[in-house]
């Protein structure tokens, strides 16, 4: 895996050749900027770190990075709310855009030179990274960088519970929250690819004028989204889609029409303040009503749990992975999909980036981009200046926690 | 609805012409032959009866039927172990084929005479049903009646489990109960429209002979199917067809591999015997797990309930219905799918017919039709002589319940 490699000192290399004559000591290793968080908690965890560069091993295509997407993953990996998390230290990130920089054994159709879209379990932020063959695709010739880091994750996780998991027809009804957030405009934009789907989604207020016309029913997230529903469509919706799990859960099963599906995606209300809440983290798991596969029957409805990361690097799907990447570049060809960028910041400002995430402010997808400089800093201290400033309404809605 | 038609008294008639000028009396009501569950409970509460001729009211087809479908359901209803039990006395029986012979206003596009399929929430057991127009479907020319009755209900089922629930694709797999049943038979034939579909499936062994070639991995149904399951496909299945509830819902679940779909369709471990068993009824639902959807996230999993009882009488999704359907008509007219029938019976012998089911000696559907003449009896009282003859054999395939 990537993430041996990439930590991997040069001495290893030199025993790797003992069995050669002997060699002239090698060089100096060579070194590469990353994002490394050092331990889990807040903003001051995450550290720009020099290491030594990656070389790829057998399978594997190194990437030199233009451009990283962060995900509110990001965010609940840095708090460590998530399932499964990482030994610290580790270098940050779960997908890039780049050109190809070098090529291990067994990586046939890849050449130096190609521009280049990558998925890894870590190791994503950094400027070089190594990178399982399976989990490299070649980007449509007129792709940006930036479009090349935003896209992945988001539409490849729209696209799934959109259409092969909600199996979403023309005529159809869906929800999704924070349609101003990466995966919400995905599905925003992947609805509009059928005939007269009817979108409901959440949003924070200041975000509504730049989303008007994208979605057919935007609320706030502080609005009762349940009865807004029911009003323009008493049965309900076809797909409801959370990413916030917790008391939306039992709402969005609730609100189902008949043969309708429920997908749960991600948790972000367990990300409510800077750091890792017990309290916030055990309320959203408890609040989830569990449920029998009888009342299921009674009401011809389906649940699902759709975890991407699971999929991508535990779960080796990786043909049908590639079969829905080959889509959303016909789509993107087609001008179907675009995705919105909100901004792009030097790995030195990741977390400036990652505050702007958790605020909710952003409105498209967050990048990082190795080859910014960073912006000229204040005197005060960054974290001391955010907290403060958050206002009251900003910590509703973080309470809240709609992972935008 | 059709079932107050139905009942309707020749008295009612008259009352309704009040206002006009004096008639003469009417005829005598003509009478037509139905079958009529009098209370819940064995064979001896199933009778033929005569009943006043229904009339088709407003947007109904008056259906001179030629084939009835006899499902599984039937025995459920019977034993008033189903959701939403009718009242009795009622006419059995939810699908039928035959010709138009009425009409009621706004019935546009059906004549008299057109040979059609109905779909009937009861009352299809009858020489003559009144069904509501969107539940009428016009039969391809080269499709028999007996055809007609056994596609209806469970290659409606089976489709939209396979299709648009299970999302199945080509190189996937399969489970389903009972392949030599009614909704079985037809996932065997549904799978083949897809290339390399793999299907494992139950039967009792002295099917397995008939059931050669169909089914891929065939099991009987007292073997641990997913002990053998996992012999020949370590991770499991991607989708699981589940009619038979109770213990088979928490190893169904179990046995999916990464974004596999679990469908319950039908709960067939309830009816162990002639007549309801409480303890069987109460065992199979609280042998079922309750499931949280973080469960379902941590291991990207879909569980699903699907009652086509409720989608078509309930749940008013008439165009999506008709959609399936003539994905179906579409489906025959290419030869791919062919209902397998086991064997058609006259009105009188319906308990035997219903017998046959419950002890799953059928292999493919079992049809009743009104035109034809009953087997001559023997001298004992048939309920007693069943539940005589019932081997060991057959009474533990009973308490295993697999809804054939």
């Amino acid at each position: 895996m990537a993430d041996s490699s990439q930590e991997k000192p040069a001495e290893e290399k030199v025993e790797e050749n003992a069995v050669s004559p002997p060699q002239p000591p090698p060089p100096p290793a060579k070194e590469m900027k990353t994002i490394v968080l050092t331990g889990f908690g807040g903003l001051k965890m995450v550290k720009v770190q020099k290491k030594p560069e990656v070389t790829p091993t057998e399978g594997e295509v190194l990437i030199r990075v233009k451009a990283c997407g962060l995900n509110f993953l990001d965010l609940m990996v840095r708090q460590g709310v998530m399932d499964n998390p990482p030994k610290t230290p580790v270098v940050m990130g779960f997908e890039c855009s780049g050109e190809v920089e070098g090529l291990g054994e067994n990586t046939a159709g890849f050449n130096v030179g190609d521009r280049v879209i990558g998925f890894v379990n870590f190791c994503a932020w950094a400027e070089l990274v190594a990178v399982p063959a399976h989990l490299v695709f070649k980007m449509p010739d007129n792709m940006s960088f930036q479009d090349g880091a935003a896209l992945p994750m988001n539409y490849l996780a729209a696209y799934i519970m959109l259409f092969d998991i909600g199996g979403l027809r023309k005529g159809q009804s869906v929800f999704v929250h924070s349609t101003g957030g990466g995966v919400g405009h995905a599905v925003t934009q992947l609805c509009k690819t059928l005939e007269n789907v009817t979108l409901f989604g959440t949003a924070s207020y200041h975000k509504h004028e730049a989303l008007k016309g994208t979605v057919n029913h935007l609320f706030d997230h502080v609005v009762d989204y349940s009865q807004e529903i029911r009003k323009v469509s008493p049965e309900g919706v076809d797909i409801f889609l959370d990413s916030v799990c917790g008391e939306d859960a039992n709402k969005g099963i609730a609100l189902l029409r008949p043969m309708g599906k429920y997908i749960l995606y991600g948790s972000s209300s367990v990300v409510t303040g800077e750091t890792k809440s017990f309290f916030s983290f055990a309320k959203s798991w408890w609040q989830v009503d569990k449920i029998s596969p009888i009342k299921l029957f009674d009401e011809n409805k389906v649940i699902a749990g759709f975890q991407l990361r699971q999929l991508l690097f535990k779960q080796g799907q990786h043909e049908y992975i590639r079969s829905i990447m080959d889509k959303l570049f016909m789509f993107y060809n087609q001008g179907k999909i675009r995705p919105m960028i909100d901004s792009a910041w030097a790995f030195e400002d990741v977390g400036e980036a990652m505050q702007k995430l958790h605020d909710r402010k952003n409105i498209g997808k967050v990048i990082l981009d190795p080859s910014l400089q960073p912006k000229p800093k204040a005197a005060a201290p960054p974290e001391t200046v955010r907290t403060d400033s958050i206002s009251e309404d900003q910590a509703k809605e973080k309470e809240q926690g709609t992972g935008e």
